[in-house]
């Protein structure tokens, strides 16, 4: 029992790993919008509609995270039998594609909902499980489908309801991770917990400016409980703050006199080609994992990099009865 | 790094928790209705209206896991400042109600979603992040609101629309825990992590025979993993099957050649009197919570206990689609 006295927390809210997980395998599919972005050849698959084939955007949403998870299984040279436990959640109300999905696999699942944080979310909490030595595999998935989300969140497209220039799009697609004990692959070495933070933002159009508080409370947290700076990562991501978001929590982490503009890429910033019509970019719990897992983490030449998962925590009810949004935003440190 | 070998996987899906994490205070509110019902006199507090004096049922049913939670830490001693990390989860769209107390307590959140299963799901979680030796010191909560949660699922009540025999009431309250590295009260020595079962069930107010699978299969395996029989227990409670739900788990149970009646209370079956007009009983993530740290835990007679909470994870959207409804159950070993 001795080895377990060491204290893992430092600082505030972050984690140390003691034996890193490893990323050892991953997989992502994206809709067509996505697979015509600046990113799209790096997606395992990209379909070519948004309803592929299916009976509705719902079904479509969960047959696209069964392919993730499938390819991701498949990448890592396993299957369904040598996961121990698969965390997963999404933005349809009840995490019903993470359902579904859990369903059809028949393996234990435990729930999470972070909004489009859910990627990190699922992640730490699959590495923490890891590290603590309950589960030697873990398989996650997170999921966003823009028709789905539409006309859950907003109005269906055929409305046609105008977007303002802060809008920004939610991402189709679907991404899923396997993490082991050990392997090759990115090690997550540190997690941070992110806090609900609400700003008094009631517009649901502008998620960036309402997660860009939240996003740059963890970042901060970061580098002071790591006692690291900017200069020692080679990238940092954020997940969904899109142009306005990111401009303003990188100017909220410059007051604290940390300048992260030299490392810091927006996967809804950027996803989408400024002519493909997305205002400030993209959304989604798809966003950040598609992005992540299927772009920056294929690319050889980043070593250490921050990965930080924002979140939009409202409901349509609460948008109705005029409350704030809250957000969060969970963070990992990973490295090669 | 020795300690960290042991294995603390049994069987399926059964861990052990190697120093066994302590539920060292709680606190339970609820509704007028559960007030009246058989245990109200153990319920922390009683409200004596649904609105608590705020302008929707949401907020309320926020106002509800607020209290539950400022209880708890009263009743340990402690402040939010002392909690290293949150994990709540409630049945309303994007768990709002705990996002919402999440953004109140302003420490680390974890937000999780499993239905009526969501109170063991954090509770299990937690202490594996305390026996991981992530924190010392984790808060859990739940809450469902019958008024709110009618009309997000079903209809407003002013609809007055007929329940069938089997349907069961949504209960109004809210349940908090602190869980700690060690302390006095019940330790958790056990968790199992439920799969997602599908059995072709459609209709939503038949909930309780879509979940007896699920429960049946988590009170299974908690027995063979651990190589126990009903005899070692003194109770067995399962979260919210209701009157047909627990005669569907037992005879499931039984067919495997466990007898569970002799030590079997179902929480949805017996929080309300059968006076009180509520068909099948009680259900909501409440239902289990406040039930099990209200009542069973506070009484001395039972040393060794089962909880099972079981969710289903259906939504309104998939209800109207035609889809089948997905259950899972949870469960954990406690130890007076």
């Amino acid at each position: 029992m001795v080895a377990n006295e060491k204290n893992k927390k430092l600082g505030k809210s972050t984690y140390i790993f003691e034996r890193p997980p490893v990323i050892i395998a991953s997989a992502t599919v994206a809709g067509p919008k996505e697979g015509k972005g600046p990113f799209g050849k790096y997606f395992d698959k990209v379909y070519k509609d948004k309803i592929l084939g299916e009976k509705s955007f719902e079904t479509a949403e969960a047959t696209m995270m069964g392919k993730a998870v499938s390819l991701a299984l498949e990448n890592a040279g396993l299957t369904e039998k040598d996961i121990d436990v698969f965390l997963a959640g999404d933005l349809l109300n009840q995490i019903i594609t993470a359902n579904f999905t859990a369903s059809s696999l028949g393996i234990p699942f435990l729930g999470v909902y972070g909004a489009c944080s859910t990627f990190v979310e699922s992640t730490m909490l699959g590495c923490m499980l890891i590290d603590g030595n309950f589960v030697k595999k873990v398989l996650i998935a997170t999921s966003s489908h823009n028709s789905a989300a539409e006309r859950q969140y907003r109005f269906p497209t055929e409305y046609g309801g105008q977007r303002p220039p802060y809008a920004q799009h939610t991402v189709t697609g679907a991404g899923s991770a396997v993490i082991a004990q050990a392997g090759l692959g990115y090690k997550v070495t540190h997690a941070t917990v992110g806090k609900v933070m609400d700003m008094g933002i009631k517009d649901p159009w502008n998620m960036g400016a309402a997660m860009a508080p939240a996003a740059a409370d963890t970042i901060i947290n970061i580098f002071n409980d790591t006692g690291t700076k900017p200069e020692d990562y080679d990238l940092l991501i954020t997940g969904d703050l899109g142009k306005f978001g990111s401009e303003l929590a990188i100017e909220l982490i410059a007051q604290q006199g940390i300048d992260i503009s030299k490392i810091h890429h927006d996967c809804g910033a950027e996803i989408f080609d400024p002519s493909q019509d997305t205002h400030s970019g993209g959304s989604g719990c798809a966003c950040c994992t598609i992005m992540s897992l299927g772009y920056f983490l294929k690319q050889d030449k980043f070593k250490k990099i921050i990965i930080v998962a924002t979140g939009a925590l409202h409901s349509t009810t609460t948008v109705q009865q005029a409350e704030n949004i809250p957000t969060i935003a969970h963070g990992m440190i990973i490295e090669k």
